[in-house]
C-alpha cells in the first residue's frame, strides 16, 4: 500500500478548445464531448481508468483558452510531461496548454477563484466566414460607448436573478463580478468579464442584454434597474452559445 | 436581338470565404472550388449557364474578404440583389459581400488593380484551437520590429523572382509593392502587403521569409540582398496556405 501511496498524485490540466464540433464539456449520452474526449485518451495514455472534473462546464459550441480540469492518477509520469503527451495525441481543436501536480485539497469547481469570459460580436454589415464560428453576428449599429457604461452597473455583489435561466439550479443568485469591460478592434466588439461564479448562461444574458442596450434606445443606466429587479423578463435575450469564450480561472 | 441586348449586363461581385473547405478558387476534377458553389448557385438563381470569372486563383486553404469576381447574365434581377438572393442560397461558409452592375470592359483580373493580402502568425507557446484555421501557429520566439524593418525593403518595383514559386507561368517577375506592415496585436502577429499583383505564392513565401528573418539572428537589411539576388533557394520557405487571407482589391 505505502508504495501505491507514494505514486499517487491529483493533476491539474489548462485545456483550450474549439467547441464547434463538441456537445460541451460534460459527458452525455447523444453526442461526443470535450470531457470524454479526455478521458479517453488520457486512460489511453496511463493506462488507467481516468476520470477528469473541469471547472466549467461549458455548453455546447462554446469555446475556451483557459479551463481547467483535474484527476487523479498512480502513473509515474511526471505531471508536466502529461500536456505534452497527450497533445500528440488529441484532435487539433483540443489543446492543454498546461499539466502539473497540486495538491489533494484543490478541487476545479470548489476551490475559489476568479473567473474570466469573453463574449464576441460581430458587428459589421456582411458575415465574416472565417469568423462565423467564435463570433456572434449582429450587423445593425451598436453603440460601444453605452454599452461599456452599462456593463460597470454589473460590477460588484448583486442578485443576478435576472441573469440566470431557469432551469438552473443554483442554490444562491447573488455573485460578485470584480470587472466588465466592452471594447472594439475593427468590427469586432468583445465583452470581457470576471466573477467568483456564474449563474447558468448568465454571461450570455448580460451579452445578450448589452446588445440589447447598445443597439436601442435604452439609457444606458436601464442595467441598473434590470438588476433591481430580479426578473430574468427584464433582461435582454440569451446571445449564441459560439460567441462566448472561457478565458481562464485563476485560484486563490 | 434588341430585347436581348437590352437585358445582357456584367455584374462584379465580392466574395469572402472560410477556404478551409475548399479546394482553391479554381474548378478542378478532385474536389469542390469556391468558383463552382458560385457557379451552381448562380445558375440555379439566374435560371442560366452562368461562369464567374474570379480576381485571385486562391489556393487551397486561403482566405479571402474580399475576392471579386465577375459574370455575364441576361437576367432580369437588379445586380445589387443578387448578392441578396444568393446569401439565403450559399452554405455559410461563403458570403457575398456586395454585387453592382459594370461596364463591358471590366476584367477582374486584367483590369489594373492595388490587391491587398494578410499573413496571419499566431506566435503563442501553445496552439490556440480557435484560431487553428486562419492562423499558422509558430511558436518559437519572433522579433516583430525587425520583421516590420525587413518588410520596408519589399516596398518598391522589384524584380520578386527570390519570391516566386518554381512552378509559375508569369511572364515577368517585376512587381511593385506599395506597402507592407508587421503588426502585432496579443499573440497575433499580422503581415499585411498590398501591390499591383503577386506571383504564385509570393505572399507565402514573403511571409516565410519574415519569419525566417524574425526567428534568427538573420539582420532586417537581409531582405535586400534577397531581393537581389533573385533566387528562390535565398528566402525563406512558402508558409502554409491557412495563414493567408485575401483582403481585397481596389480598381483604379
Amino acid at each position: 500500500m505505502q508504495a501505491k501511496q507514494e505514486r499517487y498524485m491529483r493533476v491539474k490540466m489548462i485545456v483550450a478548445y474549439d467547441g464547434t464540433n463538441y456537445c460541451g464539456w460534460q459527458i452525455q449520452p447523444n453526442g461526443i464531448t470535450i470531457e470524454q474526449v479526455l478521458n479517453e485518451h488520457l486512460s489511453r495514455l496511463l493506462k488507467e481508468d481516468i476520470k477528469v472534473t473541469g471547472a466549467s462546464r461549458t455548453d455546447a459550441g462554446v469555446h475556451s483558452l483557459g479551463n481547467v480540469c483535474m484527476f487523479d492518477t498512480n502513473t509515474r509520469m511526471p505531471a508536466e510531461k502529461i500536456s505534452y503527451a497527450l497533445n500528440q495525441k488529441l484532435p487539433e481543436d483540443i489543446v492543454v496548454v498546461d499539466s502539473c501536480e497540486v495538491s489533494d485539497d484543490f478541487h476545479p469547481r470548489f476551490s475559489k477563484s476568479r473567473k474570466t469570459y469573453e463574449y464576441r460580436i460581430l458587428n459589421a454589415r456582411f458575415r465574416n466566414p472565417t469568423r462565423r464560428l467564435d463570433t456572434y453576428f449582429y450587423h445593425y449599429p451598436l453603440d460601444t460607448e453605452k454599452m461599456s457604461e452599462a456593463a460597470k452597473y454589473l460590477i460588484g455583489e448583486h442578485d443576478f436573478a435576472s441573469f440566470c435561466s431557469a432551469n438552473s439550479q443554483a442554490q444562491t443568485t447573488v455573485r460578485t463580478i470584480y470587472d466588465c469591460t466592452v471594447s472594439k478592434a475593427g468590427d469586432i466588439i468583445t465583452i470581457r468579464v470576471t466573477g467568483n461564479g456564474f449563474l447558468y448562461n448568465m454571461v450570455r444574458i448580460i451579452a445578450g442584454t448589452l446588445v440589447k442596450i447598445g443597439g436601442s434606445d435604452m439609457p444606458a443606466d436601464a442595467m441598473k434597474d434590470i438588476i433591481a429587479t430580479t426578473d430574468r423578463a427584464a433582461a435582454g435575450p440569451t446571445a449564441p452559445a459560439h460567441g462566448l469564450t472561457m478565458i481562464g480561472l485563476k485560484y486563490e
